[in-house]
């Protein structure tokens, strides 16, 4: 049992917070039971180890039968040790090391995607997520960030995808400009979700195959972006509200995609 | 010019901070530009007094023209003075102490309400502020917040609704059971958007006029208020995301009503 909040290996996991020691490191945390139990389902050879509150293990066995079932090492640690740990103020007693699960953007992009999302220069780290999540919501074949956004690996971002990180394909570090190429090249119309756009949102052909670029929370989309889809697109408004943030837009957008993909494609909804 | 953050004035605004203290002075606070600016401009005979950072004011003319314009005083002060007024880390200069806008439910959901939506038991701030911002957007008739929810004169509440509050009536402080009826007697449908439910979004009428009630971001909406409604619908889930955050699920809701009630009133969308 971890006891000492001032040990080297508590220490090296804490740094991770900072986005030079997980590029460093090739590492980053994942916490709470709802990250840690979506990483061991879904990429569970991306997991290195976990850390554990022995007064939170007896709660999640479900956890720590996934974590035993796919070898992964399991540390227990005090309470001072997993606050030392951890991101968090309040942290939730479980917690895991993981190594990168972002693809190549071609790999993203082969199988003939039909709905994929580009985020350009976001960078508040729960927009980010909530715009992952939402992707991963509405079935997207994959995730685009591009060089300028926020970390992936962030922890405010891994918590606020709750899990959605590791269920689909997700590609970081890749120039705007390039992105749309591949978009292009893999088939897909570009359509740009700005509140400056002409064209409303329900007078929009959401046939599939499409990719959606959102871009930064305060500025938008770039003119030279905007200039390089194939359509600007905005979310009406109706009322006196001056704008959506970009995690509402998002949804929005998406969900008006995703009943065009589905009934295009007539893949059945999950039942409960 | 107000240089002493210690003064009684001074610590008699940042008292509003908590609700005790917003409710016996009745009093609550709005910061930052945006939500100074849209007050003035919606509901100008609710703001008190205003607090600038003369540093700020140059800046912000329009703002102070409209509150000379409304008679509205306006007290310079110091760097020192904002910071101690203020809920927010990094203040905008810019400060509002105001009286309530809310309205008692019967003129709310007076004049034929098409769409409204009632928040039940909502807890975080943000959550509860993106719903009321959401409900603007949507060109929504009225929110109904329930007594067992966050209090809208919160300042995190205040803040995410980016003006929003100043725009649509809002109630506050009835119970659930009280606010389903009214909904009822003022003729409309009251559907629930919960994750649980069976009836999925796009298969849900949603011609005017309805209500959607929404609940607690952890717990959903409780079995008696469930069966209270005429239909329990839930956002699908094409991906292997477990949900949607409450904020999420309540715009996706919202928006394919607006779609819905927009096409049934032959209301104009509004150009920027």
């Amino acid at each position: 049992m971890l006891t000492n909040p001032r040990a080297e290996r508590v220490k090296a996991v804490r740094a991770l917070g900072r986005r030079s020691s997980r590029e460093r490191a090739g590492r980053f945390v994942a916490e709470g039971p709802q990250a840690v139990r979506e990483v061991l389902a879904f990429r569970p050879e991306t997991v290195i180890e976990l850390y554990v509150d022995p007064e939170v293990s007896g709660r999640r066995t479900d956890i720590l039968e996934l974590a035993d079932k796919h070898d992964v090492p399991v540390h227990e640690c005090s309470a001072d040790v997993m606050t030392a740990l951890a991101d968090t103020e309040h942290p939730q007693g479980l917690l895991a090391v993981c190594r990168p699960v972002d693809v190549p953007l071609t790999e993203a992009l082969s199988g003939q995607p039909r709905l994929v999302v580009v985020l350009t220069n976001v960078r508040d780290p729960g927009n980010a997520g909530t715009v992952i999540r939402a992707a991963d919501a509405v079935g997207a074949d994959a995730v685009l960030v591009s060089d300028a956004s926020v970390d992936i690996y962030n922890p405010k971002v891994v918590r606020s995808t709750v899990g959605s990180l590791w269920h689909l394909p997700v590609v970081r570090g890749v120039p705007v400009p390039d992105l749309l190429e591949a978009c292009r090249a893999a088939g897909l119309r570009v359509l740009a979700a700005d509140g400056q756009g002409e064209q409303l949102l329900p007078d929009t052909d959401l046939q599939p195959p499409h990719a959606w670029v959102m871009g930064n929370e305060a500025w938008g989309l770039e003119p030279e972006v905007l200039a390089a889809c194939d359509e600007v697109v905005r979310v009406p408004i109706y009322g006196h509200a001056e704008s959506l943030n970009l995690a509402m837009a998002a949804t929005v957008c998406l969900y008006a995609s995703a009943e065009a993909v589905s009934t295009a494609a007539g893949v059945e909804r999950r039942t409960p």
